[in-house]
């Protein structure tokens, strides 16, 4: 084997610019001491933002499951600082609910009461009444290891052979074109209309389809991210319903990433579930720990609804069982991540104390993100060329660039910016864009004050690019 | 898709014998209010085994980091029941070394502080002097949710056309099988000499190669678990040996899946890393916070050692370099699972009251453990043409049931044997077996008494089965 070894071309050939060269270069300098911004990375606590407290405490009962009686006998003491009652009260009943704790294999699907809490979330925020047809259903929900896996499962099981396609954004979250390629199927982009800040026309949609249908290519299922990632775009109700429609037409499932949810700053946002409601469209949805307000990403909490689940050909089996098979190969989701996932779907019992510093903590955390967009927004106006579509969600923006200096890529542009100013972003060739135009991403979760410091380097650095 | 959908074949042939029928049935059972032994899944805490206190109470400190404070002002304040002094020493140094804490994405390989710490635990395991060249190096290990994580990683690389495959012990670990299934290559079995105590011998290993290559098979990598998964038994030095002459000669890697290695019961046992030395043989060796006497199943921690890193045709990376781009997909193994990786390498301070209670707790388990195994061999002399083999490790055995009457397989057997006496196991046919023969897998888990109270029943129902 010292002549080297044959690697998996689809392995090989994976690519996941958000870890790429900008960012290795960014470590490089780090070391040697220079003032690095993290921004091409949606890791929030990574960059000062504090976990909420109740999910922390309540997490922390779970794992020592000795501190319950701990934390009952210190309150009966009367000890200051003893755990408010409802967290233990919580914990307490979550232990219960597992009989296991967060020791044992869980079933492959995780936790059934978990998945019944994820459940009854998804109906109230639907707006859905129990037992209606369109109720979401304990056993088509999957927890997973952050939403990430949910998105696996999916795409290997969709992935049949090698003229199978997956209509996909562009730009994109790179998990999407890495697992493709990796599946060994064909990635089919899409251009949501930049100008129109990221709306979805039918047009869109049926031209990278018909391109598809005449080069061979069966399209299977269509991505979308709402919140977008990394367009940070809310997707607008009118183009929902185009992407329902075209799905209908064409047969396809849809795969809706919507772990940015939470991130909607005051705007409307709506679940594909709602808006499919009883059609017989499949629909898998994904959601996390990772985002939102909670920001907890490395806990690897997730889930997947999976809707009107399609039979399988050659089987008496649907697609919810080749999930579960799926799952099991890995044993199953890890248990502190699906416990946080309860947390998430359900929180502290309204009007209590605990419930009071939630909400604070979480509107702290909103608020500041939402300052934090419109402040670079503000610079981007200052910057030649710079333009900036969409109404903000997620944790990021997507400005394009304007004409660059000939013979410059936005990869050059984002190796430069770093090197002056020490901010690490993501350039839009690593995520696609439309040809011809240049973009970078920016998740925009460092503290305010680092920002506001470098935005006006960055417009000196802008304006004098080339 | 009203008439279903396509799945990719390699998923959909997928088998996960131990989570198929048999307890799919037991569950049926169980919700019928019927008693059930489940020795088919290798879940200790699942079946009453107690935590290790050190390691949840670092880990409660770990997920609440305002719990530090308060635990120190507890013990200022003399208060009973506060936590030990190092027990938060250690749970403040971690904190420490992490930076960002439970709630951040870490590096893709993991946090670097705790693969310093295997790395370490590693050159003390196998008495190696560090900075000599066989010492363990931090940047060649990965952190993985659980010891299947690495795994899918090295399967998914190797294997890069249909010709590609992995030589595989008879019986396996199903995570293999699987695995290999889903990524399209060959599965060549190697059948170690059960009558020997599953021993290897060079016949074992090239009758199978050689059968491979006339079939125009490429077998790049051979998987050996040790102690063994489903056989229990441990693998002499001569046979390990053996695995190493025929990986140098016919130029394979050798995958090591050691997370049994604290599951010996006083017998010795040594690493393929100590067994290699400095020799270029690429080794990835897996080990998991799931066994041992730790039994963390639901946590999913692990970590995957590569020695040797072969180079990859054609680039100029090696085969490292490709694992952490796998990783980067899934963006980080979970956190906790990492924070406990650190706790089985390293634990509590020598000569505290916490290492006491430490090593009572784990001794507790390990005799407990050997214990059960033991009877139960004792009650297999009781059953008519039942042998096994091996010296007892891991957490099985994996007795060869005799002559089944005319037409009867152990799947048979074991359904019969969940019906009349509720214990879960699982059948040979479901794990590979040689021709002919039967075998069931069962795992030493449930309390003593339990297993006490079945066994006598299984004496009858093995000699009467028919």
């Amino acid at each position: 084997m010292s002549q080297g070894i044959k690697v998996n071309s689809r392995v090989l050939e994976m690519e996941y610019a958000v870890r790429g060269p900008i960012p290795h270069r960014a470590v490089e300098m780090a070391a040697q001491g220079r003032r690095i911004i993290p921004c091409n990375i949606g890791n929030p606590q990574a960059l000062g933002q504090q976990p909420i407290s109740f999910y922390r405490q309540v997490l922390s009962l779970l794992e020592d499951p000795g501190a319950i009686t701990r934390e009952r006998k210190f309150r009966g003491d009367g000890i200051a600082d003893a755990l408010p009652e409802d967290v233990i009260d919580i914990a307490a009943a979550m232990l219960d609910g597992s009989r296991t704790g967060s020791g044992a294999y869980t079933e492959s699907a995780g936790f059934k009461f978990i998945r019944e809490a994820v459940a009854g979330f998804i109906d109230s925020r639907d707006g859905i009444a129990s037992g209606r047809p369109t109720a979401s259903d304990p056993d088509s929900i999957l927890l997973t290891d952050g939403a990430s896996g949910g998105a696996v499962y999916v795409l290997e099981a969709l992935i049949s052979c090698p003229q199978d396609g997956i209509l996909v954004p562009i730009p994109q979250y790179p998990l999407y074109s890495a697992t493709i390629t990796r599946c060994g199927g064909v990635l089919v982009g899409y251009h949501p209309d930049e100008e129109a800040g990221w709306a979805l026309g039918r047009e869109n949609l049926e031209q990278p389809l018909k391109a598809a249908a005449a080069d061979g290519v069966e399209v299977k299922a269509i991505v979308v991210i709402n919140p977008g990632n990394p367009t940070g775009a809310l997707l607008d109700r009118q183009s929902m319903h185009e992407v329902v429609d075209v799905a209908r037409e064409w047969g396809l499932a849809i795969i809706a990433d919507e772990v940015y949810q939470e991130n909607t700053y005051g705007q409307e946002w709506c679940s594909f579930a709602s808006i499919i409601g009883d059609e017989p469209i499949p629909l898998f949805s994904l959601h996390s720990v990772s985002k939102g307000f909670y920001g907890e990403c490395g806990h690897r909490g997730g889930y997947m609804e999976v809707r009107h689940a399609p039979s399988v050909v050659g089987t008496n089996l649907d697609l919810r069982d080749i999930f579960v098979k799926q799952a099991s190969v890995n044993l199953c989701p890890n248990t502190m991540g699906q416990f946080l996932v309860h947390l998430m779907v359900t929180g502290p019992r309204e009007g209590s104390e605990t419930h009071r510093v939630f909400l604070e903590q979480k509107a702290r955390v909103l608020d500041d993100l939402q300052a934090k967009a419109s402040m670079i927004r503000g610079y981007f106006d200052q910057m030649d060329g710079v333009e900036c579509f969409g109404r903000t969600g997620a944790m990021y923006l997507f400005p394009r660039l304007g004409r660059l200096p000939e013979g410059k890529t936005d990869f050059d542009y984002c190796m430069a910016l770093l090197e002056q100013t020490g901010l690490v972003t993501v350039n839009g060739a690593g995520l696609g864009q439309a040809p011809g135009t240049h973009h970078l991403r920016i998740a925009f979760l460092p503290p305010f004050e680092l920002i506001e410091e470098v935005m006006p380097e960055w417009v000196r650095f802008h304006n004098g690019f080339g």
